[in-house]
Formats: structure tokens, sequence, C-alpha cells
């Protein structure tokens, strides 16, 4: 998507002055405030900038391990390496199963090459992997797409009113985005759309949302995720759409933290729920949600206010001294409270009738 | 309660130099960081006091309008200057109705007097309207913790779970709080109670309730908003209690934004919502909580960071430039999503019943 009026993608390749591999990321710690992009070397920088959260989403998740793992083999392509670099990129965000889905395809594609082989063909998969990426979220964007149409032909005249929550953007993806693809469609097609932007406590990931927003010309409002309900409840959202981290093959959703309470309250207000699922976002092998590992991170995101000042990294404390905080990543939304998956295969009630739809790997 | 381990209240009055009345106030918009205290020497200042927030909470608002309305009698006891200061008072924050009932009843009081008698009258009148509070916010204290107590009994062994938003605790009333007082009862009374603390974006209130919480003893951890379902859902919450800014004669609830999304959660999973309500907090006149005014205020709360760093006072900018956001201050919970009034009278599963108990005024 566009980036200062140029198109951009969120990670890429590029060639070092010696002809070597490195990646390119858009750091997405910097942004909205800045648009830097970082070159990660070796797979310890990219397994740091997945964890620090440079690069974010679900499925850029997955593009960027992959990457990773195209890095370690221009390192060191044994046998040993190989799973080493598997094995630091996985410990890096226990949530999205994304992560562990590249890994799995990149070292089933990997493990029977010889040494010699890997490198190109790690740097083969993953381009695959970031181009089959690009093309689900256009296929999940022209479905959500049609939902915003319908939408749109019930109330002329007035521009359909579109919930989200984090940042489920093309900066979450390699381009594109899942829950924003529909809208990105929506807007390039005169479709008179806006979007309510939830700030995303604790790390405010609607900043970025808005942001993407913005440089692509969607109009957007950021509000409170405490606001939710009110909009709800007047009347003020005609759909809530998100994305997702894993989803259990019942239908169960793990997504950023408030993803629940909105999804419920939504419900309560008739407002239909609509979560944008790559099918790489799947996890089959989970029944239901239960199992699904929810990330704790630190209590400084929620007990600090980070900023910039005066060019100075600033840490400002929110809270007295001593006091407590727990920071959960993420939360699972039960399926009856999912209205339908938009998928790149189509728009489903329940992930059986995705499943039969899907063709036999 | 208590502050640095010595009993102090958020509004008393002081005499000055010249033997004229001030009032002092705990200024709330320098907490958690800095316990500040200020003297409000004329009703502009406390009209200011309240529109920015130093005192906050809808019981208090009424108390700082009733000592608010004694500094204008004591400059100017003219029917005018009564007019005056009570218009200029009222127009400060449009939500919370104990800011109406307080200048209606100093009105009440005053209107009748002769110009000479009216400043000592005003004083009289504020002062029974403070102790009223406090008594009033006891008595809602004792009847929580019965509440608290039957859940101690029915897990022995393990804390009681509570959670709230906002403060609504003894910082948002002259003392002991409404939604906090039976917890600060539990604490003193040995009863293992642990407070889940909701942030309460944009303003972060819940920074004064940690605060207060760790002032007097009472375990708390600070979780973000949109952790109310999380928490929830895994049965970390025994019972959710809020304060309240006005309720409509049908029990729909206007109360800090938030209020709303948690009450339809907590519902869904099974967890009591109640709501500390002082029946001056009831506005009667209402049918029902349509007709409540939303207070809307600035788009910064929402878009910037404030904080204090190395003795500076800063607003760190969270979003990209030209970013929008709306920022309602209260949301209204229909009345189908509370599970009991806890009033100074008793708890009352509907204002009917309330009412019928109470004796005609």
């Amino acid at each position: 998507m566009l980036v200062n009026g140029k198109a951009s993608r969120t990670i890429w390749p590029e060639q070092g002055s010696q002809g070597e591999l490195l990646v390119g990321i858009l750091d997405q710690t910097r942004l909205p405030h800045a648009v830097e992009t970082r070159q990660i070397l070796d797979v310890a920088a990219m397994a740091e900038a997945i964890r620090s959260m440079q690069v974010r989403g679900a499925p850029l998740i997955g593009a960027a391990a992959a990457w990773g793992l195209a890095l370690a083999m221009q390192a060191d392509a044994s046998d040993q390496a190989l799973q080493q670099a598997v094995s630091q990129l996985a410990a890096t965000r226990p949530t999205a199963v994304n992560l562990h889905w590249a890994l799995r395809r990149m070292q089933l594609h990997l493990q029977p090459l010889n040494a010699a082989e890997r490198f190109a063909a790690a740097k083969g998969e993953a381009t695959a992997l970031c181009e089959e990426d690009v093309d689900i979220n256009h296929r999940i964007g022209l479905q959500g797409l049609a939902l915003i149409e319908a939408v749109a032909k019930q109330k002329p005249g007035e521009a359909v009113q579109v919930m989200t929550h984090c940042n489920a953007g093309w900066l979450g993806t390699v381009d594109w985005g899942t829950a924003m693809a529909p809208l990105f469609l929506a807007q390039q097609q005169g479709i008179d759309v806006h979007v309510w932007v939830g700030e995303t406590r604790p790390r405010f990931q609607g900043a970025l949302t808005a942001w993407e927003c913005r440089e692509n010309g969607v109009p957007a409002t950021v509000v409170i995720d405490s606001a939710a309900g009110h909009l709800m409840q007047r009347g003020e959202v005609d759909l809530f759409i998100c994305g997702c981290d894993r989803v259990a093959a019942n239908g169960d959703v793990a997504n950023k933290i408030g993803t629940l309470s909105k999804a419920i309250t939504a419900q309560t207000y008739g407002v239909p729920v609509y979560v944008a699922t790559p099918t790489p976002t799947i996890d089959w092998s989970l029944s239901d949600g239960a199992a699904i590992p929810i990330e704790q991170r630190s209590q400084a995101e929620v007990l600090t206010a980070f900023g910039q000042h005066a060019g100075q990294s600033l840490e400002v404390p929110l809270y007295a001294e001593g006091t407590k905080a727990v920071n959960y990543g993420f939360d699972v939304t039960p399926a009856e409270f999912v209205t339908a998956y938009v998928t790149e295969h189509g728009v489903f009630d329940d992930l059986n009738a995705l499943k039969s739809n899907l063709k036999p790997a």
C-alpha cells in the first residue's frame, strides 16, 4: 500500500554491497511518527525484530520468520544450523500460529535438500510465501468488499461504518492487510466508508491503522477501546471486522486482547462480527481455543507511557511506584460470537463449511 | 482515607490569613505522582477546578459545587450573584447529576434568606452536604461489604476478586468512595480481597484507584480496559462494581465510558454487576438513560500522552499529524445489565424496590 504516495511493502529482500542477502523492513516501532526502514543482516536480528515488534501481525511474523531462515541458511546451511534457526525464531512470540506454519513449511522444503542448495531454496520459498500472502490478502479484500457493498446498498448516501481493533492492516501482513484489505478496495472503488479505529491499548496499534488509513485515503476516527459499546449501542457501527492470530478448528479466535469484549458487545447490539482469516492462520490441530497459549508481556507496557520528545525517547510513568499490572497480549473469542470468517476462499459462517470447501492438501 | 498513613479528605474548608473562607482540595490532576493540595479562593477557581478535573467523581463534584457557592456568597450574597454562581458551576460538566442536585439543594436553602445570612448558611449547608456524603458512602460500604463477605464464604482461603472501572473511590467523593468503600471495609475486616483496576482510558483514572488501594492496604493489579473479557472468561472475577454519574428512574446507569462493555461482558460470563449508587445520583426526572447528556471531551485526551519528565510537563503525540478522534466521557448501561444497585438504604435489584423503600420527601 501507499507510504507518502509511493507503493511499499512491509518486508523485502535487498542485495548487500558484497552481493549478500539483506532483508529490509519498515520499523513499526517508529511508526506513525517516522517512516524508517531497517536492514536485517542475520537470523538473530530477525528474531529480535519479531520479539520487539519492529515487525508484527500474524501474517507478517510468518513472512519475517521465512526470511529469517533464508538469512540463517546464507550463514550456515547445515542441518544443525537449520534446526537451531527454526528454534530461535519459534521462541520469539507464542500466540500467532503463522510463525509456526511458516517455519514448518520452510523446514519441510529445506530439510530434504543438500546444504549447498538450501540458501537459494530458502530465498525462493520465502519469496513464494510472501507473494502468496499478498494474493491471499487481496482475495480476502475482495470477499470483504462484497460485505461492505451490501451494507452500502442498504444506506445510500451514508458512509458504511466499520469498526476494527488493533492493526490487521497491510502493516500486519506483507501487503493489503487482512481486515483492512476490504476497506482499501472499497475506497478505491469510490464506496463511502469510515473506519472507527480502536486505539488498542497498551501499545496503540490503532495508531498504525489510523496512519495507513491516512496514507491510503480511507476516512478514519480513533476511539478508545472502551467506546465500542457506546458507538454500537447508538447504531454508529454497521460491522466489526478484525484479524486473528490463531483460529482453532471449531472457530474460536485468538486475537489482540479486547477483541472478545468487542465481539460480545457487537452481538448484543446486532452488529455483525467478521474475522478476516487467511487459512494459514487456522490451527486445525486445536479442537478449540482453550489451548491457545496467551502471551503475557511486560507490565511496563501498561504502567508507562512511551514517547518521543525533543528527539529523546521517554518513558513516562502513569502510576505510582510499586503499582502492579498484568499484560495479556491476546484473548480468545468463542466461535459463537463470530458472525462469519472472511477467507481467501470465501465467507463462511463456520469453519466446517470452509473445511469441506478446501481441496485436500 | 489514608494518604501517607494520615487520614485525609478530598475537600475541606480552611481559614485564610484575614479569617476568610478558603476551600482546600487534593489536586487530582497531580496524583498519583504527587500529593499536592490547592487553595480555592473564589467561585471561578472552583468552576475551573471542576472543569479541569482537579476535583472529579460525581459525589465530589456535588460537594465542590456546594463549597463553590459558599465562596460566591462570601464575595457577594445578592440574588444576582447567587444566580450567576449557580449558572457558572452548573456549566462545568454535563453528565453527573450530583452537580445539579447539590446546586439545587444549596439554592433552595439560600434563596429565601437575606443576603446577610447567606454566607454563613452556605458554609453550614456545604458542611452538612459533605458530612452526608461521607455517611452515605460509609453505609454503601457496609452494604457492599455484605456482598463481599458472601463471596468470601464460598471460597475460603482464596481472595475475593473484584473488578472496578475508573475511580469510584474516596477520591471521587468526600471520603470512603462509593464502589471502593466496600473494599476498604473488607480490608479493615481482614477479608482477603484483590482488586482488578481497569486503567480507564483516556485519562487513566485507574491510576487514582491503584494509588488509593496502595495507600490503604488493598491489594490491586492494573489491567487495560480490554482485559476485562479475558479475565471474566477465565473465572478470575467474582464481581464487578462501579460507581455512577447519573442513574435514570428505570435504572439505566451513566458512568465512565467503558462501563457498558464491561457490564455486557460480565453478564455473558455470569459475573454480577453492582452499581454503587448514592441516592443523590439518581435522577428520578428521567424515565430512562437515553436523555442523559454524554460529555464529549477534547480529542487531545485520546491522541496525546501527558506526563511529567525531568520536572517538565510533556504532551507526547501518539498519532500521526492530522489524525482525528472522538472522546465520549461516559456511556449508558441499560438496567438489564445491572445485577443490583448498592445504595445507602440497602441493595436493590431494581430502583422500584428502592423507591418504595424510601420515605416520601
